[in-house]
């Protein structure tokens, strides 16, 4: 595909690092590093995890071409490291949970090992691709949520962060959306497109009625006449209400109106009357306008008889909260843990390769999740991170490994998932979720403890480094 | 370039009008849109307009492949329409200001004119291109403002949102931004990048003077030591010391250490005490961490002894108020001005092919803007827009016409402007701005102004409407 991140979308630092590992002949030491955010976005429950699909893409690509290097060299890098990236291919292992899944601050979602050059110089591709993907899906997912079962589709393109708007329109179905207007987002990763009109159109007739007869004779069963243009109430249900009848004498159905100015609860109820009162009862009211999951709420908690929403800016650039803290952080090298010590003791990093195991009721809901080394057995209870007189008995609940993997020295070993799998997965697993930790506001912290073994490496090399 | 908004890049209803104006055969209507915005973001004083570049770009390739129209026939298009879209090219004319201009809101930034069909084909690709571009140039250019002078380089593209990371990046130099550490960014906008390094570098050496020493042996005139990864005072500046003392006798010179967390004010002012007390005042002194232009300020206002601030995710994402509100309005139809009324005065649009008027004092500092009928005399007063006894005669001003042609019947009729050129004019045009206007809070309202003329067809036109 066009649209895709090249080996040069990436941070100076990756590569100046990687000149300095090779050239100094410690490139091809071992290492992992994993990928993990801190907290939670929108005060929202959990994260659902996306992005895994394009960075499986990204780093089978993965490759620097003559122009690459040429640039690279006019930025003084050598020709014996150039001639080593001309050759270079990833092909270390990843891990990673599935795309769509349901994760928690801390959890070390993706696990790259391989030689430290090759782990390091994905890092800002990696974190690019992941840290949006998620907080959009996260997003998308937290419309969903208070939609009552209401589709949401996303109107967002113009508004959205340049290209980013791309993996917005993508995230947001992995989220739970159910369409975009995004055209291109539609072919390249088979989701539902949708649209309604705009201002202009019904202005450059001469008058609404014919703006709305004109659109009706050639979308005669998908139409959403957009009723504001004018007066909603005076003449733009009024007038669709004309075509309306005139689409039935046909044979076809209006779909719906679309309110995108004024009070939408107010108009949405004064045009569902004038609707119903025509007969209309199956004409579907749409609103757009600025929404976010605090306007929907509110507008459902008045009753307002809303059949769709559409979401833009909002959701495209997450707008309360842009940005997913996700780092990308050493946890082995040349065979050794090691953990990145800080100050504030939330900050210190979790050594070594781990492993991520759910854990889950009887009833198939989540209980909590466990972090422990990837070599030891079966875990008996998790930890808190940092009270440590907390504990939780697992072995009586039903172990599930979270991570998979889906890059075998350097060969991607898992079908990509496609949107419609990753959005089915994200469901799934959304409602084995108990409700309180999908409760719009402070929902109740999910649990995630460390292994005693964990616990003890990190206490044991936090030491060591004093 | 590979990473080039397709003409899919556009919302569905954008498809579904253009088709409607085809099939109904109104598509070579000839039209006026205008590109303007409403909202100042972050409370500034002024928006750097930026994205023209691309977009001229963007228009000059925008073409349907058949494999567009093989999807858009999935979707129901109809054979004639796609046939015409085959062959589409866009033949309109589009006036701009110019790329790194100081604009303010309501004024027609851009004017496209072509048929109906072709100029609203252009909307959402337009609007996603200028309003993104024109955000982050902002957010730079409020940056740069805050650091007194001082070099600020992004260092955010881990966490842009997705693709989008690109277009932050030049239009973070256009806006004043000294450098970047996106690497693709640097190649292909000729634009310095930069970088300094990671922690997990300094943690896969056994001990922090080893990978200091390492690093500075390949970079011997422009390393950045990151100093935070054990202790900065206990560890980290000694460390950087005896590696710039080492470097001294090679005939070289540490470049900078680099602050990453923790107090950066206090950490600062001791880092320099000790890097001073070495007799290495020629160390700089780099810091980063969530910075935004409210910390850069505090910092500098604590006279903190910083040399360089490193900004992210604050900057890449314009955190505090991710998208600009840009919008694209319909002012001429079939030769005949029109506007979009609306229950709230301020979102009325203004009618017709305009001119845009910058009224200079004779020192060159900028006075007002005045917005006019493209075709009517040089203007002799301006009036407020909504309180209509307030004027300001211009007629002993300077006046000069920001809008430019630079599409003409199709084809771009002026050089692409290089970021280079962006760059240069933004700040040449700042410079004339009044500091009342660039004041950091609650600046001075910059006055626009609409001529008479503009003014009565707009009262007679939303006469009409009613």
């Amino acid at each position: 595909m066009i649209l895709k991140k090249p080996a040069l979308y990436t941070d100076l630092y990756e590569l100046t690092m990687a000149q300095g590992y090779f050239l100094s002949n410690r490139h091809e030491q071992k290492a992992t590093f994993d990928y993990f955010f801190r907290k939670l976005p929108f005060g929202n429950g959990y994260v659902i995890f996306a992005g895994l699909g394009d960075l499986l893409e990204l780093i089978q690509d993965f490759r620097f071409h003559e122009d690459d290097l040429e640039y690279l060299k006019t930025q003084g890098f050598k020709t014996d490291f150039l001639d080593y990236l001309r050759h270079f291919r990833f092909s270390g292992t990843i891990h990673s949970v599935k795309e769509g899944e349901v994760v928690f601050p801390n959890e070390p979602i993706v696990r790259v090992e391989g030689t430290i050059l090759e782990a390091q110089i994905l890092e800002t591709a990696l974190l690019n691709t992941l840290n949006f993907a998620s907080l959009i899906a996260t997003k998308a997912s937290r419309l969903v949520q208070v939609a009552e079962g209401k589709p949401v589709v996303d109107f967002g393109l113009r508004r959205s962060q340049g290209l980013g708007g791309l993996q917005a329109s993508k995230s947001a179905i992995i989220g739970g959306l159910q369409g975009t207007s995004n055209v291109l987002a539609g072919k390249l990763y088979d989701i539902s497109i949708s649209g309604t009109m705009a201002h202009s159109w019904i202005q450059s007739f001469e008058d609404e009625l014919t703006a709305f007869r004109t659109y009706a004779k050639y979308y005669p069963d998908s139409s959403i006449l957009l009723v504001d243009t004018y007066s909603t109430l005076k003449s733009g249900i009024p007038n669709a209400i004309i075509v309306a009848k005139e689409l039935e004498e046909k044979g076809h159905q209006l779909k719906a109106i679309r309110l995108d100015s004024g009070d939408l609860a107010y108009f949405a109820r004064e045009s569902r009357k004038m609707l119903d009162n025509a007969g209309l009862d199956y004409v579907k009211i749409a609103v757009s306008n600025q929404l976010d999951e605090h306007l929907i709420k509110s507008l459902l908690d008045q009753n307002a008889p809303i059949d769709l929403f559409g979401v833009g800016t909002k959701l495209v650039t997450a707008y309360d909260h842009p940005a997913l803290d996700g780092v990308y952080k050493l946890s082995t090298i040349d065979g050794n843990p090691t953990l990145k010590i800080s100050e504030n003791v939330e900050k210190v990093t979790l050594p070594d390769a781990k492993k991520l195991v759910r854990y889950s009721n009887t009833d198939g809901t989540f209980n909590c999740d466990g972090i422990g080394l990837e070599n030891e057995p079966d875990l008996d209870a998790i930890y808190h991170p940092y009270i440590t007189h907390r504990s939780t008995v697992v072995s009586d609940l039903i172990a599930e490994s979270l991570l998979h993997k889906v890059i075998e020295q350097g060969t991607v070993c898992v079908p990509i998932p496609t949107v419609k799998e990753s959005t089915n997965y994200s469901k799934k697993r959304l409602s084995k979720l108990n409700e309180e930790h999908k409760r719009f506001e402070n929902p109740h912290v999910y649990k995630v403890g460390l292994s005693d073994k964990l616990q003890q490496l990190k206490d044991q090399l936090i030491k060591q480094n004093k």
